[in-house]
């Protein structure tokens, strides 16, 4: 080998040309895919082990031709995928790989943008700024709001409470930390019973600890009590403690029920405590006119957090975070060593100095071609039309003998269980509800999830793929009834 | 609207045919690009808010056609954009978008796995536990070594973190935290005055506190004195801190210094620290036979982290974090609510039991993709040749009058500067070859970065982009050396 040896000559790095062949045939793959998803299984028929017994133990030390690599797609991958895109999803919060999505997620790749500093991107940079403007903007939420792109919920509220954390100068927490500090007490962060693990897994990263995240009781509806977070905080100055934020929820994982912000806004403004609302899920829903209820006092939030990856069509992953405070996750994260100053660091953003994370994708190019491709208007449509299948559903539901709606249907989420006559205790109709979401989740045809409210352990059905439509809602009741009258006779 | 409106009725999402043909204009594109980057400025010539400028203020209220999308990725998007893939890109650590990078991108997002739970993805989670076990092996690293796919080297070393201060579990952090704990000392983390920012922002976000990292002084070479660290050790000891972390350095991102790791896995045994390798540049090279030395007693430690991203040929982002001790990786992490409870949870693989993030991308399948398009020898025979590129230079430089090596070259990476005879002064020299840097930077042909080594400001060419020829680090070394002269003149 000789030091000028042409990068023609190895194998593995496939010509432009040869790029351009295989994009053609994925792009065929991808659109038979996309065109009849309905082909394959909702939830992978595989045992666990049986993915991994398929492939060879050890990395292959020639190349392999690409031909058979895009092969084993159908023989080796496919079998092993939950299809995220199958119009039956309604576990979790369902989502879609939206065609401008996958395409943007394409150009991101090529271009293989590393947002460290503005420089190593300044398109980075600077779209993510605007494509989160339009965002925000559109959603009614206040101007003066700062928006970042984050790889996860989990992510976005780490950093929020991070930044709480660091609200106040005088606990001197970035630079001292918190463990062997006698003066400091302990610090304390307030959701509902009904806040996402997220919030917990946080206060562990950050040394807050388990234990002083304070589970609030809710009521009737799921949500907070107010009284409840008020009562909590004076016990808690009364034994020392500081109350350090509270994780508001704008449509709750288990039943989508939203928190009084607005009440919890006030409690916090008195105590001096950090409001961070968590609107993973619902926080696209901003965007309708009629459900910006839902939102009322957020805009006295200090920070908020919605996915685009769960139900705004963007593929995984793309969560954003929002906060009024931006000087205040700087001065957490901002840590310019020597070799990446610039000369434009004054007056030009990097996403790195309000970030844990050094290096970002270049995510705003994908939510950017979302869009615009939908527009708000197109937006709007598929959001009402989802809220609107779940209302259709709790309807019917309802109507029905031995079936009850669980929590209220507010946006695209509806919770219920099977209740036999004479069937009363929570074990026995759990054994049963969960027989019955077995049953329909082994079809193959839907998949759904579960959770608990309170002591009840329901079904969950969430509607949320671009590809649903009315009649795989209509499916999915029409097995669960039946898999409730084989389940109740056996 | 009635609420069986067929999806086909909205505008927006296009159909599978329309992806196809839009996907068929992005791949003749990218093609395009790929064949000739260096049509482009490597440093996108935009000043800060020019792109921004370049937007409209608010999203579209209707959709707008693709065609008008895709038109402006040239009109709008490519001024603003900094060509990592050019081969002229000598910055921070070059990197590759390949060929099989990319379309292993296109799969996944098309897919688009969310790796919740293994029953999310069975595919997403075996896939990451079988590649990254082929990656283990043909590393030569041990074969007990459990992998995890994160975004970013910064997420890696935080989680090896979080498993450090985790580790001792009568410290009881996850569920009492660290404030409020008059018992609790101090909690130490070492590196050397080398090591990567990234160390500092995981001990803020974990509540260890900036001055909690001791930073020790290194020798010559730019590696970690051991025996300052023996000596900081001590000191802490007597002074009532607790020793917690070592973050050992193979391949600094200054000049790829290799900290003394067997050395300080000694102190680590001794003094019962957890050892994390922070290897994010260099660890690829254990794929390299003659390069398995710089990884000697990398097999005592306890986490380590390499990113695929950089030197890999994968694109953004894939970074590997690899520990011996999953169990107490899971204990720190681990937090199932209700609705995420399967029947196999305890038999199948869930990667959020190990991760601050609950979701992920299906990421695996892009690193699974280049390890096979590549082959093992393909991969070494690339990673061979940009090292051989570097030592080249480095010899050229040292022949040359006026101009010296200014750290040990024994990766890809040349730290250099020129030093006009009786230029003396620190910052004269400083001001001199920032000059130079710029010079060559607003050419347009190539992009190199800075650092400092001690007190000195010195130049730097990384070498690692698949499409790097001998002929563009020549050229980059013939337009320093002309600006050298302008600067010089002037």
């Amino acid at each position: 080998m000789t030091a000028t040896t042409d990068h023609a000559d190895f194998v593995g790095d496939l010509s432009p040309d040869e790029f351009e062949r295989h994009a053609a045939t994925l792009a065929r793959w991808i659109a038979e895919y996309l065109q009849h998803p309905e082909r394959h299984r909702v939830l992978s028929g595989l045992a666990p082990g049986e993915f991994r017994a398929s492939l060879p133990a050890a990395m292959p030390e020639k190349a392999e031709s690409f031909d058979a690599i895009l092969a084993d797609l159908d023989r080796v991958v496919m079998p092993g995928v939950t299809h995220w895109n199958h119009p039956g999803f309604f576990a979790y919060f369902a989502n879609t790989a939206s065609v401008p999505g996958i395409l943007g997620e394409l150009v991101i790749a090529a271009l293989n943008q590393v947002g460290i500093l503005w420089r190593t991107s300044p398109a980075l940079a600077e779209l993510e700024q605007t494509t989160l403007a339009w965002l925000r903007d559109a959603s009614g939420f206040p101007s003066d709001w700062f928006g970042m792109i984050t790889d996860t919920a989990s992510v976005s509220t780490l950093q929020a409470l991070a930044a709480a954390r660091e609200a106040d100068p005088s606990l001197e927490v970035r630079h001292r930390g918190l463990a062997g500090r006698p003066e400091l007490p302990r610090l304390r962060v307030y959701c509902s019973s009904q806040a996402h693990s997220s919030i917990d897994k946080a206060a562990i990263t950050l040394g807050l600890g388990a234990e002083n995240v304070v589970r609030l009781p809710v009521d009737g509806a799921f949500r907070m009590r107010v009284d409840a977070l008020e009562a909590a905080v004076a016990a808690d100055r009364a034994a020392g403690y500081r109350p350090l934020a509270v994780v508001a929820t704008v449509g709750t994982t288990s039943s989508t029920a939203v928190d009084p912000v607005d009440a919890i806004a006030d409690v916090c403004a008195r105590e001096t405590m950090w409001l961070h609302v968590d609107s993973a899920y619902a926080g696209v829903l901003a965007l309708v006119p009629e459900h910006r209820v839902h939102f009322r006092g957020v805009e006295r939030a200090d920070s908020f957090v919605v996915n685009p990856h769960k139900w705004l069509f963007t593929p995984m992953d793309c969560s954003v975070l929002w906060t009024r405070h931006p000087q205040v996750l700087k001065r957490t994260f901002s840590l310019t060593p020597a070799y990446l100053e610039t000369q434009e660091q004054d007056v030009a953003l990097s996403f790195s100095d309000y970030s844990f994370q050094l290096g970002r994708r270049f995510r705003a190019l994908k939510l950017w071609w979302v869009l615009r491709a939908f527009g708000r208007d197109g937006l709007v449509a598929r959001l009402r039309q989802h809220c609107a299948y779940a209302t259709r559903l709790a309807v019917e539901i309802a109507a029905t003998a031995e079936w009850e709606v669980m929590a209220p249907v507010g946006m695209s989420v509806v919770c219920f269980r099977h209740r036999p006559a004479g069937m009363t205790e929570a074990a026995v109709l759990e054994r049963h509800n969960a027989a019955i979401l077995d049953r329909v989740n082994a079809s193959g045809q839907v998949f759904l999830s579960h959770t608990k409210l309170g002591p009840d352990y329901v079904l969950r059905m969430a509607i949320g793929n671009l590809r649903t439509e009315w009649r795989h809602v209509a499916e999915a009741w029409r097995l669960l009834q039946g898999a409730a009258r084989t389940s109740a006779a056996s």
